[in-house]
């Protein structure tokens, strides 16, 4: 058996062909034609072909993702109809001899370097509609296949260097079955859609792309990070069968929708959800999430030429407060920076980007924006039970300016006689290990905590959890990172105060017994986890994993940490 | 009274005029010259003269660099003797009609793309003097100035955007009485130097060279940092008497030289000295260095076109061992990667170099590299009091496997002979927040450990030292730090072993009372901090800061423990 290891991003077994998503080779010769005649009518017959397939990919996205997703294809079938683009083209071919590619590619650059220095974000958006549109049509002229996710119409597995946002958003769950890509991590973004979508996907193989064929018959192991390549009748009989078990203990999970989130000797705790829009809730609803513990905000200011305005902010965040009917909602304030940039903030490049200016440090300088999104989060405040973050808090003076300008703007509102709850619990994220040092001073004036162990791990341990070359030092179970925890949720119990976690971590099953044990209130994960986990944690005694704790605290390595966890709570 | 504020990063008074040092304008116009005789003349003159700095430079390098640098220069002046360079460029003049500047520019770069892109290590070195060479005859052609800090001959203040290490390297501390820079922090290549050059330095003031014009006079304040623009005659005299203060504080200090160090309740702590190379060791001396708290070994490998043989290692080792007399002797291995670069090595770009792929994560990858360098360590063991310590250590596994490592090799010297020392200590830098958090586990496996407070503090802060848009982050006096601290502390004396620390913070003088109170072992600091540090410590009483312990390591915010030991401790 023919087999890649690679990292488990999303459970389950899916067996299909592969599907190669990769970008095509759009090079072409410029050369005389003999025919223009024929040459016109040979472009115009590949904007015919793009078009119909635009008007699919719309109309799918119309029914699968909404209106905003939709209109993006409008705007690119807009372009296809303009005639201020075709003419120059078609009289390109006829009065210069070119070839339709030539015609194509010389006339689509000429208006993309004019729209895109204009000083104009309209028009730069144009430029980029330009940019798609014409690779499309050019794929058509060279008669090579333009993948397009959304169009696949049989059972497939996607195979792929790595997987950008809009692909994972056009993925049609029907016949798109798992996919695997060579980069990646289990905290990626590709890895939180394959959760969020519930597709089965193995990441981080290095090698997928260069083993896999197209059409190949491929194995995706989710469960074990493990891909087979040209599997035997037997192995897939045999893959069908740990597909069956997985789906037996899917039900078993389903049973626990509706059940509270409390450990084997009766001790409750909070299973809830991390998600990014307002779409998300759906998700949490059915896997029985008890709340929301991360709401992501950086969704509403990306993929848009402009921040958004109040109003924008204030819609979302009040739909996603009535949808969750009371249950906690809590929001993080803008964590933009880092890896994730915005174009239209014009951010300074960084040596160090992860250790540089991001999200509060952004927010209390260029302070407009943090009081525009505390503006809508307050006037949004009565619609449900809101609770507000902060990210990436260093020290004590940061959470206090932070803070005081939510009081600012709160009293503003007043003044506007406008309403906002008076029950705001306000907290901070502990993901920066000062912080986590600093939690006794922190509790006496934080709400809560939520410990964000993607970034704490990451600077704890010195290392950038995206570098595969130090990969092996993003160690969740190291006794350093379990320390920090402990202290945290220490702390907090001490002044009264509540300790979540809303890191990748919060859904690990060898994680969990730990984190009972040290009395971890809140576990936020992947809607898809929160089922799996309820179901461990009703068979875990969290007085026998709190007796571990003095132990754990005190191993060497985070191998003994595992060793140990998965002896004491019966996991294989 | 104009001034501009920078950060501290030399200690002392400069009062002088500005010399600028900045990359002079080389541009030319290509044209016909009437007179190739001529132009020939012209081109040969520059060339004279030329050569004639050079001698100057060379002779200077000699005397207060040595021979290797020296070296460097005479490369210079091979190439500017060389008729294969020479002949093509006045061939161009005579037969082309070309101009001087255009001649001697089209032929070098002919010659330095030729070499630059030769897989021969040698030959691109030629290129890159034949680039320094053609940029100093330009200057002379154009008439325009090309600084020269070796070979300024009257009293002067530096004014530049930043220094780099071969600038600092030709500073003649004779004439060069202080320098500030637009750029860079206290922990900048350049502020190091200049503390070993004892020469006064303001950095970071982000518009001294928009303020400053060529011979304005300067005032340097390095003890406050800050410049001051266009001294009256009273303000001179100000500076002057602060100036003499200052002169006055140091004869002060210098009588401590050959005094232990020891509080003013007379416990002893040892003040050692960080050194780069073996010429460093006169400084440590001068300054009454009871030892070398840290031997940055990084020199050895830099500026070169290849690693470091054993032999050239063992040699340089053996002669700090033997010059510092059975004084203990810190020596880190390669902490080579992030922002430190090796051309040979062809390392990976990384996007977060500082939480990347550096250090002994690379040395226990590459080992042949390590093992060759703790052979050399090994084999002059013998010569002095050795102790060889691990940088970037995370994990408790990376500590055993760097040590097995060492055992292999000590084995493999005795039983090829070899003499090794049987006293070495092992310790490790303790520079990342998990190894702080776990000094307990750790302090049962190593000998010593050596807190490395420069990346300690970014790592826990999550905040680039050398990012301005975050600096503010940057705090030594953080509790957080100070709790980390302790803990390293604590836990080396419970297993009766020993902390030193050898970051910035262990020679500033609100640190030292602090540290001293938790019980810091050893001070490694810059060796002209040293009598200053040993002065203060005599007035400290141990017992009364330890008994401030509890109340500052509680403290809320970086503000409160300076405000509080500043009182204290009697600073102003």
């Amino acid at each position: 058996m023919s087999s890649i290891k690679g990292i488990a991003a999303s459970n389950g077994i899916a067996i299909a062909k592969a599907y190669r998503l990769e970008a095509p080779d759009l090079s072409y010769d410029k050369k005389d034609v003999e025919n223009p005649e024929q040459e016109v009518a040979r472009f115009e017959e590949a904007m015919d072909i793009s078009k119909q397939e635009l008007e699919k990919i719309k109309n799918h996205a119309l029914k699968t993702l909404g209106q905003e997703k939709a209109d993006i294809f409008s705007a690119h079938l807009l372009v296809l109809s303009d005639p201020e683009l075709i003419q120059p083209i078609t009289d390109k071919i006829k009065n210069e001899n070119a070839n339709a590619e030539a015609a194509l590619d010389e006339t689509a650059n000429m208006f993309i370097d004019l729209f895109k220095n204009m000083d104009n974000e309209y028009m730069r958006e144009r430029a980029a509609d330009i940019q798609d549109v014409t690779k499309r049509v050019m794929a058509h002229l060279l008669n090579v296949t333009f993948p397009d996710p959304a169009l696949i119409d049989e059972e497939v597995v996607i195979v792929a260097e790595d997987l950008t946002p809009s692909d994972t958003a056009q993925l049609n769950k029907e016949f798109v079955k798992g996919f695997t890509t060579d980069i990646g991590g289990r905290t990626s973004h590709s890895a939180i859609m394959a959760r969020s979508l519930e597709i089965p996907a193995v990441v981080g193989t290095k090698e997928v792309t260069a083993s896999i064929q197209k059409d190949d018959m491929v194995i995706v192991d989710g469960i074990d990070g493990e891909v087979i390549l040209h599997p035997t009748e037997e192995e897939i009989a045999k893959f069908q069968q740990k597909q069956a078990r997985y789906e037996e203990k899917k039900e078993e999970w389903a049973k626990m929708k509706n059940e509270p989130s409390v450990s084997a000797d009766g001790e409750h705790v909070e299973l809830v959800a991390n998600i990014g829009t307002p779409e998300d809730i759906a998700g949490v609803q059915n896997n029985g999430g008890e709340g929301v513990g991360l709401y992501r905000t950086e969704f509403l200011y990306m993929g848009k030429s402009q921040l958004p305005t109040e109003e924008e902010q204030y819609e979302a965040y009040k739909t996603v407060l009535e949808k969750m009917e009371d249950k906690p909602v809590v929001v993080r304030t803008l964590d933009i920076g880092g890896d994730k940039e915005l174009d239209y903030l014009d951010l300074p490049e960084e040596m160090n980007p992860f250790l540089g200016y991001r999200a509060i440090r952004l927010c209390l300088e260029r302070d407009d924006i943090f009081r525009t999104q505390l503006r809508a989060l307050l006037r949004a405040s009565t619609f449900g039970n809101l609770k507000i973050m902060f990210p990436m808090i260093a020290t004590l003076e940061e959470f206090r300016q932070a803070k005081a300008i939510l009081e600012e703007e709160k009293a503003n509102l007043l003044s506007e006689g406008k309403e906002v709850s008076e029950t705001i619990e306000v907290g901070i994220m502990v993901e920066i290990p000062s912080t986590a040092v600093m939690a006794k001073q922190f509790a006496k004036e934080v709400d809560f905590f939520s410990i964000g162990t993607n970034d704490l791990i990451q600077y704890t341990m010195a290392a950038d959890r995206m570098n595969e070359r130090v990969s092996y030092l993003y160690q969740p179970y190291n006794p350093a990172i379990l320390n920090l925890i402990n202290n945290v949720i220490e702390a907090s119990h001490a002044e009264g105060k509540w300790t979540g976690m809303c890191g990748e971590m919060a859904g690990d099953e060898i994680a969990i017994p730990i984190l009972l044990g040290l009395g971890l209130d809140e576990f936020s994960m992947s809607a898809t986890s929160i089922l799996p986990a309820r179901t461990q944690i009703s068979s875990l005694s969290k007085e026998e994993m709190a007796s571990y704790k003095g132990e754990i605290l005190s191993m060497n390595t985070a191998e003994e940490v595992v060793e140990f966890v998965k002896a004491k709570a019966a996991l294989q």
